[in-house]
């Protein structure tokens, strides 16, 4: 079974958004067993719509779109698509009465735009949208002529927004895709996701020690960002199960604790879990990474529950009014110091009463560097009732880049902290 | 001319990462005047790598393709596009030498496999990575065989780590396809970005006016995320520079203070420059955004220059200790109230000095509403010398998207009264 992708606005292919929505439906559809085999941006353009879209059904058994359903002149995706399948267009009468109550229960009067997409293709099932307008449509093609072997062809058509497609595939469209296809148990695919070691390094550690699995089918793939390489553990056919299950026990072995995840787990959500399995709690005081740990650490639904305070000390005077960092210590040491860096972490957790306390305090540029000390220099702090210690790192990277790096480092230092009882 | 996107990567399939290249480099592009007509993602896997290029042999003058270079087991765009266009590889002795030397200066070995990436295929031209070890690629394809009418290809392999990428575009591609293609001076397009309007909204407003100039050929789109709308106004052909400066004249003229930027200038960017030319300082105290404020300012460089402190006060003790919040206010009110808002916004001001105090307090959910407080509720004070004002907000959205609401807010109303001179 083979699943195309085809996303639909000029905005993608002009860079004005990014393409959140391949990550997002990718992922799920690889959780379902269906891994997407290929995915194509195309415009708003009626002609390039019409060509992705034959394309695809004559080579894949569901293609899903996303975009181009919505209320405005750009929106042309249902209108060229029944077009392409020889099917006109009808007007479904509860549509319309959906989107006349959507805009009455926001005392909105309709646009006369918004009707249009009441207009859906001959046959096809319509997908109802809470959250928005447009509706989705599940188009089958039985059998399918753009396939020379005329195998049956699914075609869904999905919003473009985010908060419309999301809970429309995961209500409707997953559980249609689980029936009608099966469980899909012949792709399994797992992934360790590492922080603190190279891509090179990953991949020599792990090379000999799942060298027998490989020639057993096991696939190994490697994503490597600045903060942190995932490994992903795959197999397909009888037995991949039990083969990945194998694998990511002798990667976990041979990895140890640079391992923070699985899947889509991210190190904030790992650090927050730790904190509130050991009921600790905890302060953050931030200088060159401005409020990114902070940010992250409260993406973390129930972070409230361990995390009591953050301080972005930007300036000198905050250093010293907010966390009681020593002017003796700024004049002699700078503000990027390991000494400043100690006392910033003592002071967030002596002012918050939290049993840990994060440090950072470093260069993240584009400008600001010495030739002592240049941009990429921090230095990281964790003080905790054991004591203070504090890691310098060099992380030559972009401005946001390097926040990231930096908040990741701090993350990781805390989470082996918590993991070894520090 | 007609440009192709090719990304390569099997995580790009699974979901694992997203495809941030494809919005860099379609956004580059199209300020080349070469905006990319289809944008593909396939697996590495030789069969659907060979698949993908030479479909868009077929129709595109210039196609680039992402990932794949590197030196790991799963890095296979070199060898089998070689074997696509029958050319041999060799193995190039200053690209051995480049990787060698990379490894010394990091006083590091060389793995076995990173030396693959020395090999090219023949008349290819290198391009050096100076922040990597995969080299990039142009092939000529003169004439081009998968084109009925022989007309010339192009083929440029970059490596995938964006760090690497984006350089290399910069500073070797850009440059190269200026001077093959020249200015591509026929394609113009803007971008507005408003925030505070929704969609239909932007659309009703411009309608009209901007009536004339879509019937000469502007072309208008629009991009809606929660936290704001962008406006894409764009044209082909002689005459396109004017008729795009007009129609964003018109635009903004019905817009008014709605537009906060062009382009991919970001909200927290125009307030921090707001916030340089008038001399004025910031504080910034947040509860449910989680320091989501802060990281945004603090991503804009020369930030320090304007931003004093910003404060997460995520306890109700925080809010106390740290504001100089009145227990009696968190008492009466709740911790999500208008006059905490206010006292929040009062003591950020009043604790660091600063000109302006910018302060929010609501919840992110997805727990903690009551029927009076529903998640999503939130405050959003602004404290200055001329007094504080307090906005209230229902954002109904997941917990990422409210935080980015609310901050998108927050800024916002920081702009307007750096804009009218609150």
């Amino acid at each position: 079974m083979t699943v195309e992708l085809i996303n639909i606005g000029t905005e993608l292919l002009l860079g004005t958004i990014a393409n959140t929505h391949q990550q997002w439906l990718c992922s799920r559809l690889a959780e379902l067993g269906m891994p997407v085999a290929r995915q194509v941006s195309v415009p708003d353009s009626p002609e390039l719509i019409r060509q992705a879209v034959a394309e695809a059904l004559a080579r894949a058994d569901v293609i899903i779109t996303t975009g181009g359903l919505g209320p405005t002149s750009d929106d042309v995706t249902v209108e060229h698509v029944a077009g392409l399948l020889g099917r006109q267009l009808r007007e479904d009468p509860a549509l319309v009465e959906h989107i006349e109550a959507f805009y009455a229960a926001r005392a909105r009067r309709v646009p006369a735009a918004a009707k249009r997409q009441a207009r859906v293709p001959e046959g096809a099932l319509v997908l109802p949208n809470p959250n928005g307008t447009a509706p989705g449509l599940v188009i089958e093609l039985n059998p399918n002529p753009f396939r020379r072997d005329g195998k049956p062809g699914w075609l869904i058509l999905l919003p473009g927004p985010g908060r419309e497609l999301k809970p429309m595939f995961e209500q409707q469209v997953s559980p249609l895709l689980k029936e009608k296809f099966g469980a899909g148990q012949d792709y399994v695919s797992r992934t360790l996701r590492t922080v603190g070691l190279g891509e090179s390094l990953v991949q020599e550690k792990i090379t000999v020690p799942l060298g027998e699995l490989v020639s057993a089918g096991l696939e190994v793939g490697f994503v490597a960002v600045p903060w942190g390489v995932d490994l992903r553990l795959a197999c397909r056919g009888p037995g991949a199960t039990e083969l990945v299950q194998r694998a990511a026990e002798i990667a976990r072995g041979v990895l140890g604790t640079a391992v923070y995840g699985e899947g889509a787990d991210e190190l904030e959500a790992v650090v927050v879990r730790l904190l509130t399995e050991g009921r600790k709690t905890l302060a953050i005081a931030e200088s060159c990474t401005g409020g990114c740990i902070a940010n992250r650490i409260t993406n973390v639904p129930g972070a409230s529950a361990v995390f009591l305070a953050g301080f972005v000390t930007y300036s000198n005077a905050s250093k010293q009014s907010l966390l009681g960092v020593e002017s003796a210590a700024l004049a002699a040491h700078g503000a990027v110091s390991e000494l400043v860096a100690r006392q910033m972490a003592e002071g967030a957790r002596r002012v918050t009463g939290a049993d840990y306390a994060l440090s950072v305090t470093g260069i993240a540029g584009p400008s600001g560097g010495t030739a002592q000390k240049p941009v990429g220099t921090v230095y990281i702090g964790l003080a905790a009732a054991a004591g203070v210690q504090v890691q310098k790192h060099h992380n030559l990277y972009d401005r946001i880049s390097f926040k990231q790096v930096t908040a990741q480092q701090a993350l990781n230092l805390l989470r082996l902290a918590l993991v070894g009882g520090v």
